[in-house]
């Protein structure tokens, strides 16, 4: 009889000290830690697979990752445990059995990320780090009209990392919007698939737009050139989170 | 012609890593950084005057303190260059000049502080160091009904620090609130004064009621005891925030 379980994991970090999500062999890594906590725990050298490999310095809510495991304990209990031992910017927020072929990568259908900026001349204080501060006015209107022509299938490549291959750039956006809170002006996007550095890279051309650099209408052509060499600089990490990931 | 001016500062700050506010020889406090920080702006010493000295991990977002200057720096522009050069632990939200006779602590009449408990199993991330993480559940409803008999005027002897001597331990408080926000219990408590460690040893004592350990009627027999031996044990530092100063 197996008793091996697929053990499915919602975990929040704070990714500021990090070298992000993946394993490496000399820096930390939010894998790494937790790796670290289930040997501890359970004894067991296991592999995580993660829905998304963020990038050093971004944040999570919602990020997923599942394991195998032969413990007994159960998931309430594996749950207390892994947070006694993970280091603070780390907290698993759930612990659930799946089903074997549950695959937190392949299993899921949607990602919504957000990103905050913080419009101000006083800089942030107890967010600083979840923030990008940004300390010029900004034409929220127009940017919101930019985020609009995100939604719907598109072909991305404007917005992907410099030096990305992946067989298809095309991606379907099911909702992009801009809304201002008090200080802050936060995207939130939800896609499909998200191309290596996308949403920092729209954040990036978003600005420009912001501050009447290009128009709206603009930000649509770069979209449409499906040329990376047309879009604006990448955006800061800080501001970035991984909200939530659909099944 | 005397060109000193009074400046009023209204400041924000994380009391994590700081020994509290008030200047000290051999450790970072909030006061200290800030004279450091008009020195190298202004080239004058000064002695900054506070409405509240807070303890080591105590936090704000509304802490006033004045200083008188010779400055010629515009008030906007002395505001954006001390927040160049703080820490990022401290950011100076407004600086206006004030009239000669102003003094931060006596001119104040009110002061309004939260503390923020998070109920929950799984501990705050993001938060972790603005809140006080309490792992058991807690009788909301009680604990409500012990924080209004805090209203009005009382000796609050019963709160004060151990070995406290101050005139009169009489304040009147304004304002008593718990409120549930998500899984955060937050008290809000305005007063003409506050006697030290009032608010923390009141929520020691909340937390006694909101554990079913006594009842709300039993928190004010406590109160008007007016002995500090009957109150429960002070709580930690990190959940408490000076939000607001009145004049």
């Amino acid at each position: 009889m197996d008793l091996r379980r697929n053990l499915k994991m919602i975990i929040a970090y704070e990714g500021t000290r990090f070298a992000g999500f993946q394993r490496q062999t000399n820096a930390p890594t939010v894998q790494g830690a937790i790796e670290a906590a289930i040997l501890k725990i359970t004894g067991e050298t296991v592999n995580l697979t993660a829905a998304g490999r963020t990038d050093a310095g971004v944040h999570a809510k919602g990020q997923v990752a599942n394991f195998y495991s032969t413990t007994r304990l159960s998931d309430t209990k594996l749950l207390a445990a892994l947070n006694a031992v993970l280091p603070e910017e780390i907290a698993i927020q759930s612990v659930v059995e799946v089903p074997e072929a549950f695959h937190s990568r392949y299993s899921a259908v949607a990602k919504l990320y957000s990103y905050r900026i913080y419009q101000s001349e006083v800089r942030p204080l107890f967010i600083r780090d979840q923030v990008y501060h940004y300390h010029h006015p900004l034409n929220l209107a127009e940017m919101q009209n930019a985020t609009a022509y995100l939604e719907g299938k598109h072909d991305f490549a404007s917005f992907q990392a410099a030096g990305s291959s992946v067989k298809t750039t095309v991606r379907t956006v099911q909702l992009s919007v801009l809304t201002q809170e008090g200080p802050e002006i936060i995207l939130r996007i939800q896609a499909d698939g998200f191309l290596y550095h996308m949403v920092r890279n729209i954040v990036g051309t978003l600005l420009w737009v912001g501050s009447d650099r290009i128009t709206s209408v603009q930000f649509k052509q770069i979209l449409e050139a499906a040329d990376r060499s047309a879009a604006g600089q990448m955006a800061p990490a800080c501001g970035l989170c991984l909200e939530e990931v659909f099944y």
